[in-house]
């Protein structure tokens, strides 16, 4: 789904580590009956392994992207070391912090979740507190790791929020100098430019999400040059 | 927490790895004031890691024994393979099926959830095609592994149910031949022997929490040996 930042995530790592691969989007309203193929619980993302015999699949973000990062063992994305490892690992679940948050403001509404606002900020706290200990653009050092990347689709989406809420919220820059500076370097990283969607784009699918009818190929509609939009027009 | 099946992982990953601990048990109803200072969201387990400068210390059973894992890389329990290790990384996630129906049937009771019991056989299903398949006595091979260790918790806990239910519920011996044998070789290995409680003590210590009023130091109190129990004689 192109929209789904778990999917994102993958995507990330399939790029940062120059992997080929082939994409297929699926709409995860109406889904496709091959999906269970391989995906037993339906969900996005799934690698299909097709260069293994039998095609085995695998699912879950993190697992995947783990997968990618030990079999191709250029351009690690985990520390070497198994506590900095361990302790990057950690800051990935505890994001799950920011995103609970950050869902309420996009699916339920800042309106209904007023507090929601400033638990994303209390969340965002330990990981600007993070990159201050460790003295370096990326949570991974020079480049971006794994950490950056797992949690980098979430942040990319926060460019959603002025489109829901107009200027009532933005984080303060005092408080966090660090990570928007972290935030404005991951947006020059070849991964992530690969796979970027601006703030607008984000909102406007949110909207036909919130509306009960999410259109998943928005962006394919848009290009004119695809068989998709072709077949709109016939 | 003594009784804690996430605990109970980090546990037999310490014995299975031989490697020293000292195991500080916590009241998770009236939390000690110091628990925060090492595990930041107040869970259980968390390991402190005393060798190192600032002791730093990891939450999160998976993240904790993946750690062990590679720290004391003797006796590995992942596959070598990226691929093997990933699909049974999916295995251990997948197994939330059954821990959901288990806590249905545990702390809502099977009465109030008529369809857990099923639930539970359904979930551990791809488990018993999975140990057909590999055709090996344990998941991990010719001993215990990762995939292993992590669903072991819970399996120990299913005998549990007999206290709860009598002989209502009992696993299909044909449908879960080569599961119940696994069990039974699970419970002869010393990892498992080291932390093993019996069915009765479980349900025992269940039934005192569905009260409200779980009992934590329930074995320490047993015990006449203990000053704990010496304490309470006074």
């Amino acid at each position: 789904m192109r929209f789904c930042p778990y999917a994102h995530r993958a995507h990330l790592v399939l790029a940062a580590k120059k992997v080929p691969f082939h994409a297929i989007y699926v709409n995860l309203t109406e889904k496709p009956e091959w999906l269970t193929n391989v995906s037993p619980l339906g969900k996005v993302p799934a690698l299909e392994i097709v260069t293994v015999a039998k095609k085995p699949t695998l699912i879950e973000s993190l697992v995947i992207c783990e997968y990618l990062d030990e079999k191709y063992p250029e351009n690690p994305l985990y520390p070497k070391d198994p506590l900095k490892k361990a302790l990057d690992k950690i800051l990935i679940e505890r994001f799950a912090a920011v995103t609970t948050a950050m869902y309420k403001i996009f699916i339920g509404g800042p309106e209904k979740n007023p507090g929601a606002l400033s638990d994303v900020s209390t969340g965002l706290d330990i990981y600007e507190k993070e990159l201050a200990e460790r003295g370096t653009p990326f949570f991974n050092g020079d480049k971006p790791g794994m950490l950056d990347y797992m949690i980098w689709p979430w942040c990319e989406r926060s460019d959603i929020i002025p489109f829901l809420v107009g200027d009532r919220y933005k984080l303060d820059e005092k408080r966090f100098a660090k990570l928007l500076k972290w935030k404005d370097d991951m947006a020059q990283d070849p991964a992530v430019k690969s796979h970027y969607l601006n703030g607008e784009t984000h909102a406007n699918f949110l909207k036909t999400r919130r509306t009960g009818d999410p259109q998943y190929n928005m962006l394919v509609m848009r290009n004119p040059s695809t068989p998709a939009k072709r077949q709109r027009i016939h």
